[in-house]
């Protein structure tokens, strides 16, 4: 097969790119290297399967061109900065509303007809039901990230309808592993760097949130092409459990050693549209016969140890 | 208080000019008159209240400039064309989503906080539960119309969030009333007078629709802005009943005299994306004191009344 993957130099975009050269498939990779980093393709760049692209999912014309003659398009390219939305309302709605747009433009003129597509837990907003269904009540929306994703969700799905495409749609956790960039344990560990002796909180701590190893979480895409076979696939992707802010802390601090003073921002919500409680029905995606294999846990200490063998990350994002 | 109206020419926005001017407030109209009629602002010209910019709502500076000074937003514009999506998916987009993110962001910049909104039943896809709540399960979207109304949805709600907006979303079943000026009572009307012999029909004259006479709808709108007070308040519009389009068809023939040869389209679905049975549950509206003046048939009679009473209509919209 030749996959066409947007945001390929990204956190979970390399870790596909990797996993599909691995299985013998050839890649197109997109990037506009605004957060994608070069480094993260080095291995697939020594592949002869791997074609990388220099381009911006909004410029239309050359989307459409580095797309000629692939069989499936994993858009994992997005403003995927939840936190500070209300900063710059118009950042999500052009890299993710109007860039997925795009895609699916590219795709109908090209004949391509199957796209997996990054979405968002945060598309539920603030839901009543936990863990949480794919069917669960009708959402309010309560960020300009979740906002955008639902957009993006809506506009996959009328091109399935109104021509035919194929969609897997990924409500996604957070998700944690190698090349993982940005994220609570990404700033935990960057002020602890600075300041053994004192971490600030965002909120109150008592937050609860859930987490998927990225390597879990391409295991269940690619289960999900292969095996989802309805015209519109909604899964969520998460384990079948959820930690607090500060069972994270405890287990970040304890594997490095350090008793930080915490001093806590307060409220339920770290920032505004941060939704208090994040956990996800995942039977739909297990009954395919996807399960996870880390932990919440095990992901946030793996991360941790990336990071650490990896400190020239914390270098480049400050 | 003074009222800003997107879309102020159009079938239901100057129904809502004339209804707010007659009550006392003002109101600046706003229309690109791509699809509003100067004739139907003749009446709201005439008042001292009124003032009428021409502009679109993609044209930000324009938009934001006429918005200076005003209490309520009420933000009619957009592609009400449900049919034909699949032949231009950026209209939905651009003069839907994006239109949409401009009114927001012209509220943003002049510090106007409150927006009524004309959502769609749509945004339901095709649901399993009838009639269907606003808390129905999380729909799928079918048509490129109802995905870019679910966008500008959630755009509002992270407006509303975000920067503490107070947002009316009404999700509409099909209006009828004086102005109308598109949907299957002008199509059959404008068809009968061609050849009142023949009557082709979309689908296989079964499907189960909702229709909403035009000055119920407002009665709805303003009472809610009125009434009220949550944040985010979502409200389908309708009647408590549905019908189908054969229903429809014999009282619009009885009306006119005629027995036309019906021939169908055939299949369930009218067009790609037509949703073969809407009826919204209108529980939560009823519950502010409203109640729909007129009954669907009523609102059909009514309607096909104005059509033949401004046959000058048809002409232009040939």
């Amino acid at each position: 097969m030749k996959y066409f993957i947007t945001g390929a130099a990204g956190f979970i975009g390399s870790n596909l790119v990797d996993r599909l050269i691995e299985q013998g498939h050839y890649v197109v990779g997109y990037d506009n290297f605004s957060t994608g980093r070069e480094v993260f393709l080095e291995q697939a760049r020594q592949s002869q399967h791997f074609r990388l692209v220099r381009g911006d999912t909004l410029d239309l014309p050359a989307l459409t061109n580095a797309m000629k003659g692939v069989d499936f398009v994993f858009h994992l390219a997005a403003n995927a900065d939840v936190r500070f939305g209300t900063e710059h309302p118009r950042k999500d709605l052009e890299q993710n509303t109007i860039a997925t747009f795009n895609v699916l433009e590219a795709m109908r003129t090209n004949g391509v007809s199957r796209i997996g597509f990054s979405s968002t837990g945060s598309v539920y907003g603030e839901p009543d039901i936990f863990p949480t269904p794919e069917n669960a009540p009708f959402p309010v929306q309560t960020s300009f990230y979740g906002a955008s994703k639902l957009a993006c969700e809506g506009l996959i799905q009328a091109y399935c309808e109104g021509y035919k495409f194929q969609g897997y749609i990924f409500r996604f956790v957070s998700i944690l592993g190698e090349r993982y960039t940005h994220g609570h344990v990404f700033d935990f560990f960057n002020s602890l760097r600075q300041n053994p002796l004192e971490l600030h909180v965002l909120g109150n701590g008592l937050q609860r949130k859930s987490y998927l190893y990225v390597q879990d979480c391409i295991d269940a895409m690619l289960l999900a092409a292969e095996k989802a076979v309805d015209k519109i696939n909604i899964l969520n992707l998460g384990t079948d459990e959820y930690c607090q802010v500060n069972d994270s802390i405890c287990w970040i601090t304890k594997h490095l050693g350090l008793q930080p003073r915490l001093i806590y921002g307060g409220g339920e919500r770290g920032w505004i549209g941060d939704s208090p409680f994040i956990f996800l029905e995942t039977q739909k995606a297990f009954s395919l016969g996807w399960k996870p294999k880390l932990t919440i846990k095990d992901s946030v200490i793996n991360t941790l140890t990336y990071l650490q063998e990896n400190s020239w990350l914390m270098e480049e994002c400050r």
